[in-house]
């Protein structure tokens, strides 16, 4: 992997990688204005978890006229785009509008309300230099690059002593709110464990002390000796709908081998679970023969510098769809109450997604 | 308040609700077939939640023709509804298709996952007898007689000693997935405290422990000193965007005087209580002269047979829209991680509530 760093000319810092010796043009900005990123922090007292306020965001781009593209390599000079022509695959550079930000100033202090600065990192990540394709109809030796990004940016932010969690993502599809096309994800940094992976890590750690085993592993084990929702498996990695599916086609992604970080894996372990994402989505794209519209989240250890060995490394894919034309709509036992409702069963789901020919 | 309970040929029981003497004609239902309801609970063991799975309700419909109306009081004997003609102004009966039911058979037995029956109950609520009006158009005294009903069922599911919680909520619009456009709304009791509700308690009971006083009243005080973020308020409720709002328009409606439950409130309050919530879905539809889609919770206090002095009754109002145009979705940080992000401030949007006039 080839990795060079760049600053835009507002100051944001932008990576490039390739598989080849990098060349370049210098890093654009679509405006030259400094970012003023002032995110701050509020507790939710009742449910017990921070909301991040940034009041700037609302300007942020929604289905732009297709003839300018911020996430395409600059070739009109006149119209910078937030990369510069090269021959790398993949970039990733700091957000314009982010919700959590390096260095915010003093959060406001509000009579009764607990607040704080809105530090960390939001990232966008820039799949391909084609706008016109998907991550999933990247090649092999691509999404292994990406994996790689993934895993070096994981190393990098989770380096810094105020991040504790670093959470890629990719949400895809006009029906999940997308706004710019072009294939690419976001990474945020968060400087606590968030609510989600925080009861995961607990519950994990839980298993761990009582039987010594990685929960994680125990799940892999369980899918592979069963055998009723693997949909994909290669020799290091497997594909499965999980038994407590919340979502009608979730997917997920695991190495056999559990691990905490994607750094944790050996290339040969990395390159069977790239492939496996790309068999996933593959086949989610297949299902309904139109793209499946879906969040992707790269769930990794908490990066609090202690060692995770309870943890294990998966990605958990959330498709939109539940059939060809109906959506999953979130609606009051789900977010009112946080008990989903699944209408189908994940053994018979896994069993469509196993059939598909990809 | 005039009650009158019913049984449907299929075995599904109908009470009707209204302000006069109740006449009616017998309980119809769509099909004469008895519902086969037979969910069952699986554990989630990473995210520490139940998910139910009732694998009929794929069927359900979906923006049927506008000549069959399921909620409309039958006319046609030959194409029969879900209710029969009458002067009543309120309906409830029991979904036909559940995803928790009162006597489910023995859950299935998975290899190394945790099942449990889908024990509770899903009933449907008819707002009123007009399929062209919404909640909020309803007469104060409609809505009073509203909470009446929202107060009954939660008394007479609340004392089954298998219901721990009782959920009574409204999605409204095409926008967050609604399949009937006939005003109602839905009422889940579930055999446990669910996650939302089970750490509101957690943190409510924490906050009395420490300080003696129940944390909704707090905030109600700290709301009504502040005055920066209430947007209506009469003699005995009020409504308001919390500082803490993870949705732009976020409203919570609460009495003044924190109650764990509706019938706890004297008439008077409870009258006040429904011109609040009047007069703040007046407000959300007013905002952008478009009927507002939300999702919409009332938030009462566990079922358990116990005293909930720490607990604060509130509506808990989701709207879906962010701009006239742009609706809020949920994406990576909010469904991946926990962690909500809200371009806006609520003391911005709250002034925009209370400018409007209705």
């Amino acid at each position: 992997m080839y990795k060079t760093q760049l600053e835009k000319p507002d100051g944001r810092k932008l990576w490039l990688y390739g598989l080849a010796p990098l060349e370049h043009d210098a890093a654009p900005s679509p405006s030259p204005d400094p970012v003023v990123a002032n995110p701050h922090l509020r507790w939710h007292p009742l449910r017990g978890e921070w909301v991040t306020y940034a009041a700037h965001r609302q300007g942020r781009p929604f289905l732009p006229p297709p003839d300018y593209n911020p996430l395409a390599p600059t070739t009109n000079h006149a119209a910078p785009t937030e990369l510069p022509s090269g021959n790398y695959q993949v970039a990733v550079f700091e957000n314009r509008f982010p919700s959590l930000a390096p260095h915010p100033e003093a959060a406001p202090t509000l009579e009764g309300i607990v607040t704080a600065k809105g530090t960390g990192n939001c990232e966008v990540i820039v799949f391909g230099q084609d706008s016109q394709t998907s991550l999933g109809q990247l090649s092999e030796a691509h999404i292994d690059l990406l994996l790689q990004v993934w895993a070096d940016r994981t190393l990098e932010l989770g380096a810094k002593k105020e991040i504790q969690y670093v959470l890629p993502f990719e949400n895809r599809g006009v029906e999940v709110g997308v706004t710019l096309h072009h294939p690419h994800g976001q990474i945020y940094a968060y400087n606590f464990v968030p609510p989600v992976q925080a009861k995961a890590l607990e519950l994990s750690k839980a298993h761990y002390a009582q039987t010594g085993r990685n929960l994680g592993q125990d799940l892999v084990d369980l899918e592979l000796s069963q055998n009723t929702r693997v949909f994909s498996q290669g020799p290091h990695s497997l594909a499965f709908v999980p038994a407590f599916a919340r979502y009608p086609y979730e997917s997920w992604i695991m190495p056999k081998r559990a691990v905490a970080f994607l750094s944790d894996l050996s290339s040969e372990e990395r390159q069977d679970l790239a492939r496996r994402l790309k068999d996933t989505l593959e086949r989610l794209d297949a299902l309904f023969s139109r793209p499946m519209p879906y969040l992707l989240t790269l769930n990794q250890a908490p990066t609090d510098g202690t060692e995770h060995p309870e943890w294990a490394l998966r990605f958990e894919i959330y498709p939109a769809l539940r059939t060809e034309t109906k959506l999953k709509y979130l609606a009051g036992t789900e977010l009112g109450a946080g008990m989903f409702a699944n209408d189908t069963l994940p053994e018979v789901k896994a069993l469509e997604l196993r059939e598909i020919k990809v």
